[in-house]
């Protein structure tokens, strides 16, 4: 089998400057250690003049992310016109600027007006959004699977640095495009769903392939970004794997080497190669617990 | 060095009925396969008549969840009486009802009578709430980190069985209390604030072992708790040292064996034991990206 080498359109950069930081510490026997951790700042994300959220972000993409938390939130549709991105560094603030009022900001100052804080219906929000969602059939060949899988573990990364990240790369065919890290996954999902959303990039022909469990809020998120395929090598939960059903979505967990189970979805996917050819996955691209 | 074993006062309970369930699905060779994968459900939760979140749990301890929930995030105060808790299974709602109207919703109120939404200002109240944390001068032995390490890492749990869960273990001593799992880590602590909030336990003179990183949000959450130190297997970020230094938190992570890291309050260890008497973690125990 061929194993193709990765060429990102945004790639890891786990030695850009200020993503990691040397700190001193104690060890076990109370010598003086050097750590290198990874930073980690809190961006607070506004729509218009509306605060939306603080999250806490490495800060490498901050228009990605407020752009993608946004839109995976329902907040901003993919038909409000974006006027600005108005990032300051030092206030750690991120503004969205839209054309006109967005349908959110309508609806938030309803329901403030009749019955306080909006925060609750923000979920019952995305799952309405759900109804709405049409995941195309496209076909995805395992042997792609298997070459994403190999090309996304031996990525140098910011995961393998400092620890403490999780990654999603969003990917077309057996091609890694997007791999974006940070301290919560969802940011980095938020991240890549921001880049697509700026960049008008379409969804139907893409698998997204993410570190962590393939939980309800994964599935969702993935499903309302329209992406018909999502990848990991951990496992599920029943709800994500109800939902994913629901959706027609389809979830492929515990990819390692050969092996996968598919939960959802199964019709879309080609076996055109036999597991039998995969190599087995090398000791060292085995990372525990994120990708 | 003697192993105890855990007398846990709540403890994972990996049999319990509805946690898990069989799923049906396909494997890389077009076979069906049988996964057990973990329940994971909505669970609204109300302060008074106030929508505050829909938290996906495994539905375990609504009650604790919904407590340390609003506990953590500054919503309900330790001097506000609780008079009732309902939890409606079928609606999945949880009511949390007080003596008198809370603070939080009276600042709620005010909010959005003059700018909407209040959602972003719990970031603000969170930091100004560690402003007043003073943290006690407990000390620690590593005897006892370690035995907690060994108990904790080899206790059954829904982890094993099901993969996609996270853990969070109150401790004391060399003794763990309360091992509280779910599916996003911070359901995990918040049902422990909310069990410690519940039964009147004290926070001074107990350790909070957690799965998955030290970040700012793990470490602000053990902070409000009052729980003096906090101990991990994964590593730190930049930003969560700083306030745990700036709080007078002990921090250690990268526990492995012997080892183990300080970051933060290392002046609260009592270095009792020596390390090479630790014995090497047997390979089984090490499990991959969780404890």
């Amino acid at each position: 089998m061929q194993l193709p080498r990765p060429k990102y359109l945004i790639g890891p950069n786990p030695k850009r400057p200020g993503l990691t930081r040397a700190v001193q510490g104690v060890d076990h026997r109370g010598e003086p250690v050097d750590l290198n951790v990874v930073e980690e700042r809190p961006l607070t994300i506004y729509l218009n003049r509306q605060e939306i959220v603080t999250a806490m972000t490495i800060g490498d993409y901050p228009d990605y992310l407020a752009v993608g938390f946004l839109r995976n939130q329902g907040m901003l549709s993919d038909a409000e016109e974006i006027t600005a991105i108005d990032y300051d560094e030092e206030l750690e603030v991120v503004v969205v600027r839209t054309a006109s009022q967005t349908t959110f900001e309508e609806k938030t100052q309803k329901k403030t007006r009749t019955s306080g804080c909006a925060v609750g219906t923000v979920f019952g929000d995305m799952m309405e959004g759900l109804d709405q969602v049409d995941l195309p059939a496209t076909r995805v060949r395992t042997s792609w699977l298997y070459a994403l899988a190999h090309q996304i573990n031996t990525t140098p990364s910011l995961y393998l640095e400092a620890g403490a990240i999780h990654g999603t790369v969003l990917c077309q065919g057996d091609q890694p495009l997007v791999y974006m890290e940070d301290v919560g996954r969802h940011n980095a999902v938020d991240k890549i769903a921001g880049w697509m959303r700026i960049n008008g990039i379409k969804s139907d022909d893409k698998i997204l392939y993410t570190t962590g469990r393939l939980t309800s809020e994964m599935v969702i998120k993935t499903a309302l970004m329209g992406i018909p395929v999502l990848a990991s090598r951990s496992g599920f939960t029943a709800w994500g794997v109800e939902i994913a059903r629901q959706v027609g979505l389809t979830c492929i967990g515990r990819m390692k080497g050969k092996r996968f189970v598919c939960l959802s979805g199964d019709e879309r996917l080609e076996r055109d190669i036999d597991p039998d050819q995969v190599p087995d996955e090398a000791r060292k691209t085995g990372r525990k617990g994120a990708m």
